[in-house]
């Protein structure tokens, strides 16, 4: 500790992520990053702007980008909002949205960035129990707080609540605004997104970085009525004007533009995900069931810690929390087949090990 | 207004940047981008990140751009922070920093992101006012505050303020944390970055914008000793993990590789800057002597707003501020020569008509 670090700063327990181990033996299913890489037409963006555009400002606004995303949503363009990364979006609807003198509501497991955005912003916190099965029941949230907010798909998870729940819960707050964290929507949850012209309460944040591949390129969005995203605006240009660079805004478009590649991608993931659930399931293991890229697991035979360490020393990166009651519990990303049969031969291998 | 917004995004009045007119025919001199296109290196770095390493997180510490810039200037990897541009370093540091309950201490005539950031993060401001030719005596500093911030050089003013003087305001107030901005120091200032290891009160930020061609990237940086270094980290780590992307980060390294490069448009613009400056004052007009990439002008024989617009109908953007003491001036970015020759005789164009 230093001298002069405030409060806020001697306070503050930082968001930890998943561990950036590098090198081509790695098996890295522990930060949910996209097994494929992004459409060849990224690529080709990228390469197409000149050094010339890179020495002017980017538009702030990032309207060609928002005006995509709003025909790819069937929403207008003032319904869009894009930031660096949804981490970003989060962070700054924390500081439109939540900074009022009542607790932000959040499910009892969740992001664990949530709780990190209130000790930054000095926001009251409020959690709501998930039921033993880890589901989210969504009349555990209530109009007294000062916010809700809650993933769709949760993390870790992978669970989601239907589009009918949540337009329930839209209904029964509507002096409450809602915010959807749609991070892992592309892979099988149903969005909310077509809400926002119904409920102005709404808000649904998205990224680039999971079923877009574009992780590397800090890429994120909200959807909102317009009156939402100008609060959103408003705090952006009081922070950082140009927080979406050329390169990202013309990666974002290109990236939207192939959905053939988009929904490819998406299919092999899929079947993948589906694959290693019922390897799982055959050796005893409980799989909740993932409408997201990654999924939670908990071991038979072995503890989650001592089958995380194990994989670890194999170069198979997993994510573990030591804490309850997820501490015998595993999340695994959903990687390409041949690393997914990496993933099953080493546990059987750990396993058999084991027996004897 | 909406029922939704917080009080704080009611009462936000946010920074607003020069126009971003495009076309092929703008003279766009007036959010003091520079003239030419980044190093070619930096465009072969760009493209030769694959899509595979953009499917993947960015290394959230950037050790590897950290590790250049610490090469360059003379530090240590410890005493190096990047961002998405020197506005989000600057973000994160009035959080990092300026939080607690005194005010917040910076020049009367500032970049006019300053009392936007305290609006936003509610902290109390008190400015120091500058002397009737706009110089910034650092005697107005105390160590009665919650910290000192301001620019040099200073904008829009373009004046820089001498290292010795620096050195005797660190050494005056010990305990109160000094922050330099040095948004434009690539153009002639004398860099604050060889006090960092003496003084444990200074901050200074850097951007790639400017001296380095990349506005479009969104790029800066902060050298502190490494104890501040890890307030910047803990703030950003409870904000946005990741926001300097894959591309930004390869950009950044091959920019500083390219020493050659940097100092042949740094001395263009430089040259460029003097021309312009003997132009407009062989035209009577008061040019103060700048340290930075723009002028800060005050016309003869025309009010600065009449020249503004009529400068604006001719598609050469320049900066005008209308509040007082500025209200006569204004900014204008140095450009190309021939930029400059065009913008000369637009000047005696549209002082001839109003002699007639």
């Amino acid at each position: 500790m230093n001298k002069y670090w405030t409060d806020l700063v001697k306070r503050l327990t930082p968001y930890v992520p998943g561990e950036q181990r590098s090198g081509t033996d790695v098996v890295k299913l522990n930060t949910n990053e996209n097994p494929y890489a992004p459409s060849p037409r990224v690529k080709e963006a990228i390469n197409g702007v000149s050094g010339d555009s890179l020495r002017r400002y980017p538009d702030p606004q990032a309207l060609a980008l928002c005006s995509s995303l709003a025909s790819y949503h069937g929403v207008t363009t003032d319904q869009v909002f894009v930031g660096n990364g949804s981490d970003e979006i989060l962070a700054l609807a924390f500081m439109a949205f939540f900074t009022g003198s009542k607790p932000l509501q959040f499910p009892s497991i969740s992001y664990s960035f949530y709780p990190v955005y209130c000790d930054l912003l000095n926001i009251e916190q409020q959690t709501t129990p998930v039921d033993e099965n880890f589901c989210l029941d969504l009349n555990g949230f209530n109009s007294s707080g000062g916010g809700i907010i809650f993933p769709n798909p949760n993390a870790p998870t992978s669970l989601a609540v239907s589009r009918e729940q949540i337009t329930a819960l839209l209904k029964r707050v509507p002096d409450t605004l809602v915010l959807v964290d749609e991070a892992y929507a592309d892979f099988g949850a149903e969005s909310s997104i077509e809400l926002i012209e119904e409920y102005p309460n709404l808000v649904v944040s998205r990224t680039f970085s999971k079923g877009r591949s574009l992780a590397g390129l800090r890429l994120g969005a909200a959807f909102a009525n317009a009156d939402l995203i100008e609060a959103l605006r408003r705090v952006k240009d009081s922070f950082n004007s140009y927080p979406v660079d050329t390169l990202a805004q013309a990666a974002g478009i290109a990236s939207i533009d192939d959905e053939k590649y988009y929904r490819h991608t998406i299919d092999k993931v899929v079947q993948t995900r589906d694959w290693t659930t019922a390897q799982l399931q055959d050796r005893g293991y409980r799989v909740l069931p993932s409408s997201a890229n990654f999924l939670f697991v908990s071991p038979d035979g072995i503890k989650a810690s001592s089958l995380f360490n194990a994989l670890r020393e194999q170069n198979i990166l997993l994510r573990y929390w030591a804490k309850e009651p997820l501490s015998n519990w595993l999340r695994i990303t959903i990687g390409t087949s041949a690393e997914m049969e990496r993933l099953i031969a080493a546990i059987d291998n750990i396993t058999r090990k084991k027996d004897h």
